[in-house]
């Protein structure tokens, strides 16, 4: 006979969710609620009653973290499970928030089950995540991954000037180092995919394989500014011509390799309207899992774009901006993620996140692995972000179930 | 035996050339003398001494237009002959105020050599060419010929918000609507070609056809603006990649049917590195001398976006900002001009204008020409911008040769 696995609350979780949009709210169903701002302050506090209420015992680090600890059987490393609630100025109600809350349902859960562990459990809710006030993202996990200096993070300003510093003890969440977590079993984080990859394949989890790495380029293209009524076209040297070409081979480079290529920011000089452009400025983001195969189809790209410039007499210039290695997370515990998603009967697939998350820092320091679930037309860090109340229900099922077992397993990841 | 022709005196023309020059002189061999400016008015100053000194009798406009008047031998319309001494704010020494100083010149040489003509010459300098400061440009030739109303050309302000009236006034150069040019046997305007195509070609004097019609058009593409990282290629809507095809069929179809476009602004929604562009706007500026050419080609331009926009599934709107019919000048002027190149023994031929000039709105009022003299390295409206002194001597002796024929001659246009 088939065990029925246990579920957790989907009411309660989608009302923390509903109560969670009510803090930042903005016109459209979304949410404004920037990393220690007023309206972080009151989801903080909102979260930390919400936590002392489940019984946890509750703490905040240096960074502003928030740890809920639920005491396992045992004294063994615990289980972390979490993300963040701050999103971007525009964002949703999804992005990260997810996380921390159905993180909240699986300790709920294993309470309305009377179920014990014998490892702890801690829920995390990461400070800054989005670095949408103070930059960089994922400013507190990669602090505790030692990636920044605590005085970096401190020094940080937003576009008024104020200091990550100040603005943590002005909402009073400026806690203890020795707070920090230090050491952990295992770090699961549950978060929306923020593409359109299970959407369209209409999957309902995605176990992650890790944090693609990236290459950003700035490409500088330099022909000749001329009148645009006297110039023929055979005595042009157009660096937006010359531009547009060069966009068309990174695209059928990326295309022919199976790499994603992206072209987001371009300027134009002078950028007249009667002036052919003499110079035009645009950024290159390539990402791959694999970091030979990105790399290689990136120096193909570059050389394609030699060829162009070359034909077309205009100087070509590559600025490295940034290069981040992949990321891979624990094989293990991604299997686990999808034999938990088959036990309740769901659909999933391994997929890599394009994006970066506090995972990708937590990976630094032990064992770690994502959930991802569906975004609604691939939409993210925009009021439009939708999960639907299904795969909502059905990841924080998977997370349960991953939860239990690993805080209970003698598994060895 | 061959009639030796009268010549310019070079060094006097020189000499007034550079005087001019040190009038708003900028680094790099340039001028900002704006339209209304103090400069303006030095330089305004200096030129209207010259005038009377060269025994002509001055007189000012209500637009600012400044005439020199010599008198015929018969009550006749007058030859008029002239152009600009304004510049842009970064301009050169040489966009239209050779035209102005070129005519002196021919005046200054017709005493040199005692000759009276049949008909009056007048030299004229028109106010606000550039449009630099006061836009549209080309403003009190418009102003003459009725384009613009007296109260609309008073009307415009800087952008600090000073008027052109109130500008004019403070100068001192607010002269009589009566004393506006109302007729006139033939309008030359000596200019520099501000394109490559003479000094390529090896060419000393441009018999201009007209000024080449155009069309500007605005381009806007609507894609979907999503997350860089986690958007496989074939999921996305870039509209920035679709923009760069579109940039691609507009060269392409420019050359295959001989006009010129281009594609000199443009601008990109969101413009971050790490956002496929969800929306890309961008000009486009089309000419050519054959309305109906140029006309067809953009429409077949517009056909092959708008595949394009079909083939990447995004969408493709377009707006009219401004058409241009050709303007075609009188062809016996330009007849003479080549002419009486030919018998200074220079090299010639019939190029047009891709720029505007004050010679198109004269060309309402009566028959008009211009003479084209290369520009090095096609630059203008720079500091860079630069005429051979040989092109400006031989521009200036053609001029000459055709105002003395033109003065005395019954020939009909």
């Amino acid at each position: 006979m088939k065990k029925v696995e246990e579920r957790i609350n989907f009411r309660r979780l989608k009302n923390t969710i509903d109560k969670s949009a009510e803090i930042g709210e903005i016109p459209g169903n979304g949410l404004k609620r920037l990393a220690l701002s007023d309206e972080d302050k009151e989801m903080r506090d909102l979260f930390k009653s919400w936590m002392e209420e489940t019984g946890l015992s509750v703490r905040i680090d240096d960074f502003g973290n928030m740890y809920g600890r639920r005491e396992g059987k045992r004294d063994l490393a615990p289980v972390l499970i979490g993300s963040h609630l701050d999103t971007q100025p525009r964002g949703g109600r999804f992005d990260g928030i997810l996380g921390v809350l159905t993180a909240l349902e699986v300790v709920r859960t294993l309470n309305d089950y009377h179920i014990e562990t014998a490892r702890p459990i801690e829920i995390i809710n990461f400070t800054n995540e989005e670095g949408a006030r103070f930059e960089p993202p994922m400013m507190a996990s990669g602090g505790l991954a030692g990636i920044f200096e605590k005085e970096f993070v401190y020094s940080r300003v937003d576009r008024t000037g104020k200091s990550f510093e100040d603005e943590l003890k002005r909402i009073g969440y400026d806690g203890l180092q020795e707070n920090r977590i230090k050491d952990f079993f295992a770090f699961l984080e549950l978060h929306i995919e923020q593409g359109p990859v299970l959407e369209s394949e209409n999957i309902s989890i995605g176990g992650v394989e890790g944090i693609q790495g990236m290459n950003w380029r700035e490409i500088t293209v330099t022909g000749e500014a001329d009148h645009a009524g006297p110039t023929p076209m055979h005595l042009r040297k157009d660096a937006l011509a010359a531009a547009s070409k060069m966009m068309s081979v990174i695209e059928e480079t990326a295309i022919k390799y199976g790499v994603t290529a992206t072209v987001g920011r371009l300027s134009v000089t002078p950028d007249v309207a009667n002036c052919v452009p003499g110079e035009v400025v645009f950024s290159l983001d390539v990402r791959h899992m694999d970091n030979d195969l990105r790399m290689k189809t990136l120096e193909k790209m570059i050389d394609e774009m030699e060829k162009v410039a070359l034909e077309r007499n205009v100087s070509f210039e590559v600025e490295n901006l940034w290069d981040s290695e992949t990321t891979l997370f624990n094989e293990k515990l991604r299997n686990l993620i999808m034999e938990t998603a088959e036990k309740y009967g769901y659909t999933s697939k391994s997929i890599p996140s394009g994006a970066g998350h506090d995972a990708k820092y937590m990976n630094e320091l032990g064992p770690t692995a994502m959930i991802f679930l569906p975004s609604v037309n691939g939409k993210s860090h925009d009021v439009s972000e939708l999960t639907l109340d299904e795969d909502i229900e059905k990841g924080a099922n998977v997370l349960f179930g991953v939860i239990k077992r690993l805080a209970n397993d003698e598994m060895k990841l």
